[in-house]
């Protein structure tokens, strides 16, 4: 983040025709967008949401999803028809929408048996995601689809965070008690046959996690290096950026908590990484839907820094 | 709101491709809409911010804002110039900006000698609000602007909640300590000499009430009339919402909460009226700023409920 851009920003603001900090967190974003674009005058004209889809091995050997893992592939055709909710969103927001199907005819391998992706598979699926960043993106938001994967992120949550796999477990699509029973020993087993996951997170993620999730942290580091400012979508985008926070200092620098998901391990999440949701709208679907709406709000803060008046412009007693 | 359309809603939304309200309040919104707008795929096409700006006398008379009161008449030319946070909000969500100034440089009487407006001078008020709902506007919000609003707001709250007044004032725009106890002060002289206000809601609208709060009050009402979903701004906003509330069981069935204020009374009067708020963004302006930004929440939600393919559209294991 340019520190000059900022007390630019900050200088602009404190001029701009309402009490100071009247807008509250709006101000805040504005201030914000301002440091990693670099200019007191930041836009959101070219936001990107990509959405990555991936399967997971531990999906079909453990039963871990109401969903059968062949919904992720049904699921990237009605994004490419324009059938799914994130589609509305992304047109009723005004962001472009990229979708990146990652080899879902080869699941990963079970990760209760040992480590989910080979290190030439998860630094294939990393690449995918740090070319996905298109050009001239200005807000970035990274989205997944992938039957299985809440309990991909929570076995990544428990080897980075600690604690019990209770604790970061949780219902995703809306799995019943012993669905999610099935997903607390998935986690546990998987976090015993891989221990290198609890004290190196980039192992967590290749072991415990997926294509998809892989492909966001390697778009949202690409992101950072690009100074590109970035929303978090849910749980498993959390998971994905957290694997980056523990590896790199600052890694996440970038980023703003766009929405608390419903699945209840988020808030805890969120909390660990100290990020603060932009909205919490009982939200448990994915695909970059929360983080997506959260791009309005980005937009209106950045529109008013941008284009106010000054109290001396409009005549205003300050 | 009609039954029959909110059934069918229900009915597509289950059908959508995504678990069963996996968008949370999104789904939430959709039914809603559906039920005002009595199709099952409602439209957030023609929004319409009104702004309704009015001055008070109890604001030179008691030195009550941080801010003078032709400050009022400065921010409405501002308003029409396009250099304020609501034009740049209202733009960036895609809503039409309307501006209503009401006899700016005939304030209202100072409440804390007697009435701030005569029956007539009330009823004038209440009838420009009524008036200012454009034909075609499929989603409102009332805005204000006016010097010294929060007094009028928290002694209209103290009068319908009861309570101290050190319970609804708050700090405004920024007033100090000693401006904090000239509210507080204000608002038991106003209470003292306008004894009809506790026990008869309108009463409070007239007694203690400015233009802008009462032409709020008539365009809320207006749109109840006309089915047309309504989202609440803030502070000032909800204590107009809050007259009607307790002059007329149900009168905002079709009104939704789209941002708790930083001005700290203001939750516990959306608690009192039980709405939950859509956003809590810190926001502290008025002009209808925080329920415009969650005109987009709104939008995103009826974009999903209209736009979505349903599990058999698209192929999807349902």
């Amino acid at each position: 983040s340019d520190q000059f851009a900022r007390d630019q920003a900050e200088a602009r603001n404190e001029r701009l025709t309402k009490p100071l900090r009247a807008l509250g967190r709006l101000d805040d974003l504005a201030i914000w967008m301002a440091g990693w674009q670099r200019t007191p005058k930041p836009t959101v004209d070219r936001p990107q949401i990509a959405i990555f889809a991936g399967n997971h091995g531990v999906t079909t050997a453990r039963a871990v999803s109401a969903y059968p893992a062949e919904v992720t592939e049904q699921m990237v055709l009605n994004f490419q028809a324009g059938g799914a909710a994130i589609n509305q969103i992304a047109r009723s927001v005004g962001a472009r929408l990229t979708v990146h199907a990652i080899d879902l005819h080869r699941p990963t391998a079970d990760f209760t048996q040992g480590p989910a992706m080979t290190e030439e598979e998860c630094v294939s699926a990393l690449q995918i995601g740090w070319k996905a960043v298109e050009d001239g993106t200005d807000l970035f938001v990274a989205g997944e689809m992938g039957i299985g994967n809440t309990t991909a992120a929570a076995a990544i949550a428990t080897a980075l965070f600690g604690g019990s796999p209770c604790d970061w477990v949780g219902r995703g699509t809306g799995v019943d008690e012993s669905g999610l029973l099935r997903k607390v020993e998935a986690v546990e087993a998987g976090l015993a046959v891989n221990p290198g996951a609890r004290t190196n997170a980039l192992e967590a993620l290749r072991c415990l996690g997926g294509r998809e999730i892989a492909a966001m942290a390697g778009s949202i580091a690409r992101a950072r290096v690009d100074s590109i400012p970035v929303i978090l979508d849910g749980f498993i985008c959390t998971a994905a950026a957290a694997v980056l926070a523990r590896a790199v200092p600052g890694a996440l620098d970038h980023v703003q908590a766009g929405h608390q998901s419903a699945e209840a391990a988020h808030r805890n999440m969120l909390l660990r990484l100290e990020l603060d949701p932009l909205l919490t709208l009982g939200m448990r679907l994915g695909e970059g839907s929360g983080a997506a709406v959260a791009i309005s709000v980005v937009r209106a803060a950045v529109a008013c820094q941008s284009g106010m008046a000054s109290f001396d412009e409009a005549g205003v007693t300050g």
